[in-house]
């Protein structure tokens, strides 16, 4: 008995219609990312696990895919810790290596390991699949792709500019209305300075990123559960209440945190920026957001996040800055800045918004009908010179009956069919039937590619 | 102290130099596939080890890397088993998914379990990595892509003649000189059963196809040392002599194999499929060659193979025609035919001779020198003009040293530098420098554009 085919919890195949979608906004992306010069790399699939390892957190490290070494891997293995059955501790021993978990750590490990064939500033755009052992939900996969775009070896703040003008016409390109909303982690480092909780940065900074969600009583109720005393839950609150455009809030923002150097830094950062983008062609609004504090122990600097105006999704892509991504692998002192577009998450907003333009479905624009193998031949050869002239073109290979040749055609999406027989031939002509409209027209064999540039 | 950073045996990174040459490649070979309306698909990196086993032989199995079960593996596992540290036995109990081998096997896989939306004849192509523990060597890799294009559904041989004009088209694309050759499994079957070997099919055919290497001679001792009689051998001899066009060697194939049922439909075939290439403007070489034995226990029909003709590196690109590829899977009587394109080592060959057009190596096309904060924040607002007329800009981000900036742009292999001074602000004007020759001419904004389009 033959097996029943299935594949793994958590991956998905990619058919026809669906790769043509994704690969439409694979190359729009990369399309505005090479016209502002970042140049594509790639990584292996598989890493060692001293690469991956501790760089995820503890839960990180459970959610890795680990390669089991080949061979007579449990000869290397302890005794003892198999007996007990010890899967943690015999992990180490019978793997090295494991699926790469994001494209952020394989990134900074290319970095340091080609650092002197490298220019820097160093642009790199990267598009590849990542893996996770995570529990399988809806949008949830266990394989999904990335893609990110990162300028490392640079403080420059045109850089986060520029990152914004690359949202602003991926978006555009791909007809996604979405806003950017934009933070910068020093500027919450000086709140938590002024209001005297600095130690408190992270419980801080969880909290207010619920605003939204919870609303402010919700939110001092948990600042003071977390411990934060009545003073500094008072201080927050005109923080907290920030209105208005953004160079007033800035104004109130610089008011407030005049007294923390850091927090004067990031509200100057977080100026400089918008009024970059001010004086540039950005038609996305680009609004700071207080609350936006995403991957904070990570970030340093700015920090990105891009949300969809049409359709309840979350973020779709997002990012910021870090001054130190290398220092891990032994690079020092290395600021970079980046962001990640989420493909996934992107391809489920084009899909529901139906954003795609009418060519993308678009495949084989002519197909020839199989009358026997005589026809058949002779059409052949019409095909293989209307490729030549650019044309995309099929010849259905067997005489099989009309309907199912014509069934075919219409479940491709094929615009045209061409009927060739024995009085087609003779005459040198194709009957060109339109498959949207029925119409049917004798065409020249010499006059077929006319009607296509037409 | 920080690690140092490296990758697994057998595996690489890919920097942007070369993975703008292989994307080349691939745009190259993807453009043909849907000018012959080849769609494609992607299939999961993992998949059930139940799907990988058994389908690549014992040796086969041994080379597939497999995942380690997620949580507590070892809880399955059997405490005989692991006492005795029998890995072979403990494999399956703690592992169930395998990286994918081949696309083959995935695309059988595939087909079988979207057999009711795909429409037959179904023409796919798949451009994945797979991976392999084999031993690293020279051009030898553990992650390496292969290029497959299949149709399945079709037992016409419309369809092998369509791949031939695809690797006819793919190499004077790239500019690769190939030859292509052709051999039919049915051919090999009738020139055992008339010799009177028939169940000694795998012993000769393996045999002849040393022909080239170590001549007739040791073909014949070979031969004769696996058991086949003097007449066999005898009667082997004009078959192995076979010389002259394709045609001549067909008449006297024909006449040699009259009596053998299976060997005149292969002769049939082969003769078909020449004839309808002849017909056609394929300007790559076919050359029947009856010593091709490639995949001879999966092949029914046709066998391909393409060798490069200006370096020595073996098979650029195989394949061939089988009959039950989706049995394994329940799927029965499905014909398919395809061919599989070797990705690394038509970059190897490519890079050897030197066969990338020029363009293929530019990037950037315009970078502008950034000599301070004002003048960096004017150039944006320039470079954001160029971007939207197409042209691919960046601007330096910092404002370091003239001779930093200008290793930069030379190293990326950027054509054009602008430097625009307190002077050129004033003036609306940029300097434009050409890298190639340092010719430097002051041009108006509006009329940057220009110079690129001529």
């Amino acid at each position: 008995m033959a097996q029943k085919p299935s594949i793994p919890k958590g991956t998905r195949d990619f058919t026809p219609d669906e790769m043509v979608r994704r690969n439409y906004i694979f190359d729009s992306i990369k399309e505005v990312f090479q016209r502002y010069g970042y140049m594509p790399i790639e990584t292996p699939a598989m890493e060692n696990l001293d690469t991956l390892l501790g760089k995820y957190g503890d839960e990180g490290d459970k959610l890795l895919f680990k390669i089991l070494n080949s061979g007579d891997f449990l000869n290397k293995a302890d005794d003892g810790l198999l007996a007990q059955k010890d899967s943690n501790r015999v992990t180490g021993q019978i793997s090295e290596k494991g699926l790469r978990y994001d494209l952020t750590v394989p990134f900074a490990r290319f970095v340091v390991q080609h650092q002197n064939e490298l220019s820097f500033p160093f642009k790199r755009y990267q598009i590849q699949p990542v893996w996770r052992a995570d529990r399988p939900q809806k949008g949830r996969y266990r394989e999904f792709f990335q893609c990110d775009v990162d300028v490392i070896g640079s403080d420059s703040l045109f850089n986060e500019v520029e990152l914004i003008q690359i949202v602003d016409e991926v978006f555009q390109k791909l007809g996604i209305r979405v806003v950017i909303k934009l933070n910068n982690r020093k500027v919450l480092a000086g709140i938590a300075e002024i209001i005297g909780e600095a130690s408190r940065l992270t419980d801080i900074t969880v909290a207010i990123d619920k605003l939204e969600k919870i609303g402010l009583e919700k939110v001092n109720a948990e600042l003071s559960e977390k411990g934060l005393t009545d003073y500094a839950i008072a201080k927050l609150q005109p923080i907290l209440s920030l209105s208005g455009s953004n160079s007033g809030k800035l104004d109130q923002l610089a008011n407030i945190l005049v007294s923390s150097e850091v927090g004067t830094k990031g509200v100057e950062e977080l100026r400089e920026v918008l009024t970059l983008v001010d004086s540039l062609d950005v038609e996305t609004g680009v609004e700071m957001d207080l609350t936006l504090a995403r991957g904070l122990n990570y970030y340093t600097g700015a920090i990105f996040e891009v949300k969809a105006l049409d359709m309840q999704i979350g973020s779709i892509t997002g990012g910021g800055r870090y001054d130190d991504l290398t220092g891990i692998f032994g690079l020092k002192n290395v600021s970079g800045v980046g962001i990640s577009f989420g493909a996934d998450r992107i391809f489920d907003v084009m899909n529901q918004l139906e954003l795609y333009p009418p060519e993308v479905t678009t495949t084989t624009q002519l197909m020839f009908v199989n009358f026997g193998h005589k026809e058949g031949a002779h059409c052949l050869k019409i095909a293989a010179q209307l490729r030549n002239e650019g044309l995309k073109v099929e010849v259905y290979p067997d005489s099989a009956k009309m309907k199912k040749q014509m069934t075919y055609a219409n479940k491709k999406n094929i615009a045209f069919v061409a009927l060739v027989g024995e009085e087609e031939m003779n005459a040198g002509t194709v009957t060109l039937k339109n498959m949207g409209t029925g119409e049917q027209n004798s065409v020249k064999v010499e006059d077929i590619i006319g009607t296509f540039s037409e």
